[in-house]
């Protein structure tokens, strides 16, 4: 199970219809919070989600659209009796943030909550796939977060190995793993003449409020989902620039230069009513658009 | 108007039935909103209710359950263009911690926020209505509001001043606003001869998050409309004073004790998926009561 759970697809100001930012990405029994708008606990919730497997909430920056359900989650969490450590990654600051938050409501949590600071890189190992973050371009330190699975071994040519003379068992298990063997003729068999080109692993990539940046094409290469900022349509550019978010049509474009295989247009402002507006500015660069909604999933 | 319009009627884990405190009290005009629990903006929508009416926020305590909607609520009324001055009311702290966000999300408000800290006593001061705080036992810091119409002069009697020769017109006006008038025959008549006695002015009552203690009761005295923390029932009491809140019971004595109109259970636990058990042991002490729930909306 590899997917999306858009819990908010609002921008700064949230309505009935589009709550502000958070995306659920779970990657096997693996989720993983992206950013916590007002209410996301609420959404987490209606979307039928379970605490149990949130392992780790990655906030973009710190405005409020983007964090202001962080305290009440976590204090949820405690309350509910979770155990396992957290995960808490962000810009650099978001430990002073809840730092400060705990101080003044004068409580914390009972659990471990491992605080990461980062300004790109891997912030988070799992097994067969990671998180890696990138600072974006949004005026004030904002990061963009992508989960990845790992690259997975090329498919195993098992006519190939046939026709080598490899024994049919523990051999076929060894080459798999990058391993030579001896055929039963007695000679050298490498991995490289039975397995096919190494398969990319596949990637859900989130860059909420970001201008029109490299770091946010290269965090997204190749992405089978790019959840990418469209705040504004076209006729807001210049505003967009101005507030650092980007338009649909631009999101459109990062999809293109980033190769990805599906681009789903988020942070909405709530003066979209009716969003097809941006949704045709975009497919007229990139096809492959939807735009999102609260509650909506992708699963690849 | 005089109303109260439940926002969250759960304790400190909101549910989708029970979000976190909130009640907006409306006197004729304005809007007073008391607490503010993570997602109040999205239930002010819900219950139809307009930000241009809001004229203060009052926060009992800094436990996110009272507090973690505050910073969204009032970052969207700035979104929203308000101009209106707005006062911020609670106890001491709560503009550190107001201040202490803005710094840290590195964002402020477009109006002017008027932050009134306070341990007792009038806050505000409206047409025919005042908003009185009072501090109670929370264990940490922690205020009761009351809202109340002013004491009303008592009934003009018509009849009483006809017979004792009172001139139609002005001089009505001078005995209701208690001056001395002479009458046709050269008599001083004096109000007291006119008019009953005066009306208390009707009030509502709202103690979240205390033990029973004499400053609720105080607070309450002869209130219309008593809404109280009920958190736990008579099985949990010894958990409800360690934590600080009232047993739905210990909610009725003090209604009795106040000789209130009538009683609304709020602060339900979570583990209340029923609260019908809390109702039936409040209702033995208190009959006028009814348990709280979210977007409930009472009319005096």
């Amino acid at each position: 199970m590899f997917r999306a759970v858009i819990l908010g697809s609002g921008a700064s100001l949230p309505t009935l219809q589009r709550q502000t930012a958070a995306v659920a990405v779970q990657y096997e029994g693996d989720v993983y919070l992206l950013d916590c708008g007002e209410g996301t606990q609420l959404q987490w919730r209606r979307a039928g989600l379970r605490f149990g497997r949130l392992r780790a909430v990655c906030i973009s920056h710190l405005h409020g659209d983007h964090i202001n359900g962080l305290v009440g989650l976590l204090q949820t969490l405690s309350l509910a009796d979770r155990k396992e450590p957290l995960v808490l990654c962000g810009p650099p600051g978001i430990r002073e943030y809840w730092k400060a938050i705990c101080r003044y409501q004068g409580v914390g949590v009972g659990y471990s909550l491992d605080i990461r600071e980062s300004e790109g890189g891997e912030v988070i190992r799992g097994k067969d796939h990671g998180l890696r973050c990138a600072l974006l371009d949004h005026g004030v330190r904002t990061l963009g977060f992508s989960v990845c699975e790992d690259e997975r071994p090329g498919r195993f040519d098992i006519a190939a190995a046939e026709q080598l003379g490899v024994a049919v068992g523990p051999d076929y298990g060894r080459l798999q793993r990058g391993e030579t063997v001896t055929s039963e003729t007695g000679a050298t068999v490498g991995p490289e003449q039975v397995l096919g080109a190494a398969r990319p692993g596949r990637g859900i990539v989130y860059t909420a409020d970001t201008r029109p940046c490299v770091a946010a094409v290269e965090l997204a290469r190749d992405a089978s989902l790019f959840i990418c900022d469209a705040t504004f349509g076209t006729e807001l550019e210049r505003e967009a620039r101005a507030r650092g978010h980007c338009t649909a049509a631009q999101a459109a474009r990062m999809a293109t230069e980033a190769g990805v295989d599906r681009l789903l247009l988020t942070h909405i402002s709530a003066r979209y009513h009716d969003a097809r507006p941006l949704l045709a500015e975009a497919v007229e660069v990139f096809a492959n658009t939807e735009v999102a909604s609260d509650l909506m999933e992708i699963t690849l």
